[in-house]
């Protein structure tokens, strides 16, 4: 039987082996601040991966970024009773402006510094964002406006789980606006693409894009969509949405334009986000009980080599030896970027720094001793075939030459196994084979129950609160149409009556 | 005479210069909220621009990137009483976590979600950071932690200036911890030199670097140095800041270790940072009256092509042209990235394009017309060179095939001329010729100053606080001791003693 790295498995325990993975791939680790989380040079490592990765493609789509303030005055919530019912009463609120000492060694907020109109820490940016649309758009001529803003956001949790749910946490959230209701739909779409294919392509996350149902809408949205992520439990993850929001938002905000023939519109506006969350499905999609395996494309490190050192007079030459190798990796590219190569040389036994990034999942540790110096060899470890048949560490010799002729494909050769592997285990567990609420209620007992498509008639208002309720009860929520679900044939398990499309029910985080 | 593209000259009015090129620029504007300032694309192109090149070296000197929250608890900052006296007074405090509805339509506090301790928005992260430096250094194997934060940061500021004091900002703040005095600070050096270079080369702000006088001191530290650039009026501007904080911090927040021979030691501490204000140091150094102008390097797009459109058949010859023009350009890189290029399609005038992307500070303007097509030219505007001798605006026109071959030699040398003008007018304007108070005095008479580097004998205590009253009274502060300052010899200005070094005095932001 194998000895793992970690002491808690996906089976035993899947909540406890979450916080394993990140605590020992040091990741992110509890702050002292209530619900906020440090994030971990690892961790954030593969932030600034996913970071860079999808600006380009959020650039690549015409969109800039800008920055705009954390704090938005208490009365701009009040512009939209709408957007305040729906989430925005769990929020930081700044009252004073400085603080002084009490006499007695202590620090208070000083009575007299109290503001005039309370500040909200941004839990998202709709508001004072749209403020400024409404000063930047004029006429058609000044549409479409595509924006981007990379930034911290709080909204006050009182259950947090790290990268799942912090009180703080980090983002991107685009929000543009357009003339006419179709661009502004088709951007819509065309965001939620980027998230799909930036999170199969460069996280290999396997996702189904769609769009969530009337309950589960952005509150002001027209139509919210979704990706969604299956986790190693059977879970769903939300992993990235993107809204359309028609005209409410221009109606609240005053965002009008003259239209080409000289009359005043209401201008189309929609808004999309993905955040640190990612990172928590990156961990429930490809870890295992030995840590996490980052795919390539977004790991900090794509090949790690450890000398083997002995405080011997040999040591040197190892070293060297490892430098010519990291300098001749580093000639070439992989998914269009230098490959990312580091020489672990910090003061500890080699096996303990192996163990170290097996669990921070880096794509390919090398190890060099005397022996492999000697006979011109590295010792390879793939982190996802850690093990071999036997159930002993794979860890194979190959020549120097021959490790460094093949590094970038056996990069890209994990990155599709890591894909393929989830996909693979998505696709394994979504049954589309239920037709009735009885059957649904069966297919999600057991511990890992995976995802179920089934037929509904779309209902709205009381008639989908009902099946809300029942699907509660069983701890279930519709997460999404597929966009490339069949088309619905026969009856809705829910009401009885035609089907119009179908949906994915889960258990969701 | 010259009709400029801003409606005020450095000349007649510098603050309102200033204000106007960041309009104009559309850099950055008022936000609706107190203190705070809505970044625009361009403004925050820059920024993006400095955070990468800037990043990319705080990288190669070994750092990493870490996340730490936004919120401090107020019991924090109780323990390090010199770090609250310094400048921990003016902060955000968050004193409720839920809004909820007065009854009456308004959104209120809500008073039975009061936090026990208060929550300060981070104006600097040392007490967090220490806190963590805390858990993670246990034995000299764990020094030196070298670690970068990207953050925005608030400090409330009564009177507000766009990127110079604002009451939220974005930075980095490096924060080091090492096992001797002596690598903490050849950390503190390091950094400092990294500044300059990274001002002088990416931004092409020649500065000055040295040690800050004691009362100049960051709180806490034992040693603070910056990097001083002179604005066009004359004024310094303090543009990024190294401090060696010996075991001052590591003190307050228990940051030991057990070294070599297994006793516990005191870990000695740096910080040391770098904010958007800097894009107000590049506005008034390399401003004009026509507006900004932008290094290449830092520079969103280096090269923008105009296509001059007049709504006939033609166009589309002319956008194909302009288009085949970017792809050549695209290919070359310049500064070890490759060439930005935009093709701005917006539905404008020519000439109102033209002038919006020399207000904004585009390196090189391209204009193409269907003149320009026939012949297999293009129109060329260098933003460094916008006239030419008889006032006329020097628009050039040369062969594609030349611009395209000699684009990359033009933008390194924008860079070098924005550079040298700067180095020529700093260096033409500090005088090192003052040798006693009256001197001095006079030599700030006049809208103009410059700074003046004079001798001075280190004073301390009671005697240093005389000597900043005396420059108070003056408007004068000591900047720093520049580090390449000629050996001092002769008396101190101030006090008549043997001088000890030599210090630049200066008007400042």
């Amino acid at each position: 039987m194998i000895k793992h790295a970690l002491n808690v498995t996906r089976e035993a325990d899947f909540a406890a082996w979450y916080q394993a993975v990140i605590s020992e791939a040091d990741l992110a680790e509890e702050s002292g601040v209530r619900g906020c989380m440090v994030i971990r040079p690892w961790g954030y490592g593969i932030w600034e991966r996913i970071q860079r990765l999808l600006d380009d493609r959020i650039k690549a789509t015409g969109h800039e970024n800008c920055y705009f303030p954390v704090f938005i005055p208490l009365s701009y919530f009040e512009k939209e009773a709408e957007h305040v019912e729906g989430f925005a009463k769990e929020m930081a609120v700044v009252t004073h402006h400085r603080l002084i000492s009490d006499g007695n060694g202590r620090l208070v907020p000083d009575p007299s510094a109290k503001l005039e109109e309370p500040l909200v820490v941004r839990p998202t940016s709709e508001t004072v964002i749209g403020m400024a649309f409404a000063r930047w758009v004029q006429s058609w001529r000044d549409l479409p406006v595509l924006i981007n803003q990379w930034a911290n956001v709080v909204r006050w949790e009182m259950r947090t789980r790290m990268f799942l749910r912090t009180s703080e946490f980090l983002w991107q959230e685009g929000h543009t606006a357009h003339a006419s209701e179709a661009e502004a739909r088709e951007e819509t779409l065309k965001m939620l693409e980027v998230y799909r294919s930036f999170a199969e392509e460069c996280v290999a996350l396997p996702v189904v894009a769609g769009e969530k149902p009337e309950n589960e809408r952005f509150p002001g949205a027209v139509a919210t969509y979704s990706i969604e992520a299956m986790m190693q439990d059977g879970k769903a993850l939300q992993a990235g949405t993107s809204h359309f929001l028609g005209t409410n938002f221009a109606q609240a905000q005053n965002i009008r334009f003259q239209n080409a023939a000289g009359e005043l519109e209401l201008a189309q506006t929609t808004s999309w986000g993905m955040s640190t969350r990612m990172i928590g499905g990156l961990i429930m999609v490809h870890g295992d009980d030995d840590g996490l395996r980052v795919p390539p494309r977004v790991a900090p490190w794509q090949v790690v080599i450890v000398p083997m050192l002995r405080d011997q007079p040999e040591d040197a030459e190892i070293v060297a030896y490892c430098k010519t190798l990291q300098q001749e990796l580093a000639v070439f590219s992989v998914f269009g970027e230098p490959v990312r190569a580091l020489l672990d040389q910090r003061p500890a036994k080699a096996a303990t720094k192996r163990w170290g990034w097996v669990k921070k999942g880096a794509p390919i540790v090398i190890e060099v001793g005397g022996r492999d110096v000697a006979g011109g060899n590295v010792s390879v470890i793939r982190r996802d075939r850690l093990y071999r048949e036997d159930g002993k560490l794979d860890s194979s010799v190959v020549p120097r030459g021959q490790l460094v002729d093949e590094a970038t494909q056996m990069l890209e050769s994990i990155q599709q196994a890591l894909y393929s592997q989830a996909r693979e285990r998505m696709d394994a567990n979504i049954r589309r084979d239920v037709t009735d609420f009885a059957a649904l209620e069966k297919a999600f007992e057991g511990s890992k129950p995976g995802w179920v498509e089934v037929n509904w008639s779309k209902p709205t208002g009381a008639e989908l609160d009902k099946v809300v309720e029942r699907l509660k009860a069983l701890k279930l929520t519709v997460r999404n149409v597929p966009g490339d679900a069949a088309v619905a044939e026969g009856a809705c398990i829910f009401t009885g009556a035609p089907a119009v499309e179908r949906i994915l029910v889960a258990r969701a985080y």
